[in-house]
């Protein structure tokens, strides 16, 4: 899945992202870029919408551990568990979302989980740049629960 | 200010909160209630989008400190800081969020160090209800900059 598909799969399937205008600018396996305009993600002061910068976050570490998991012929359900969220300077201009994972034994110790209880969880980060710089921070933990395998060991 | 007027007012000020059909139940100076259907809000499993979760608690929570702060003739900067999100059960039809203060002296302080340094910071929680169970929890530190009483103290 390359970005232009990520994008049409986005728009498609989360119209929140169709609402904010979301462009994928990077969907690679380490990393996912997304891009917001700041008009349709306006707040009252002229700035960016809290909401709108968590939203554009979740969506970037959310794309991010899908298309890690289906390169390797993965399609478990994905559950955001928690999220936190700290904003360090208003944005007045467009703003992109990078997600990436805080480490790459945590990727293997979350699949080899996954393979024995078809349950895990791990953190993705994501920071929010506005104009090259660093405007809100994004941890979140998400759930991987592998429902297709359970189904095919039943049958 | 009332529900309506405060409704008037996200969606002419806050685009998102008309992309989600954000609609005002509650506008009280102890509690503002927001209310958002499901298909604007949607994923790509049909339920609810976490970033859609996350926009409708941020703005209960934000409108709740706006109606208070307004309420005593006040109208500082309000900044988002920080906020953690919880996410308890998936959220299969419409939703509501119910923005509360902490308690009643955390207010008190606030006013008083707002008064005092033009600058005070206050944490409001919401809760996300789904056909009336509990399926999020946001809490938010929120900055009251007051930037007009320092413009007229200068003058």
């Amino acid at each position: 899945m390359d970005a232009r598909e990520l994008n049409d799969y986005l728009h498609r399937q989360i119209p929140l992202s169709r609402a904010m205008q979301v462009v994928v600018e990077q969907a690679a396996l380490d990393r996912v870029v997304l891009r917001a305009p700041l008009e349709p993600n306006l707040n009252h002061r002229h700035t960016a919408f809290g909401g709108s910068i968590a939203a554009l976050a979740t969506l970037a570490a959310w794309a991010l551990l899908h298309l890690r998991l289906k390169s390797q012929g993965l399609a478990p359900r994905l559950v955001i568990q928690r999220n936190a969220m700290s904003y360090e300077r208003p944005i007045d201009a467009a703003f992109i979302a990078t997600a990436e994972f805080a480490d790459d034994l945590a990727w293997q110790r979350f699949l080899a989980v996954l393979h024995r209880k078809r349950r895990a969880r791990i953190s993705v980060i994501a920071q929010v740049r506005c104009d090259g710089e660093l405007a809100a921070r994004f941890e979140g933990d998400f759930v991987a629960l592998d429902e297709g395998s359970e189904v095919s060991t039943t049958k």
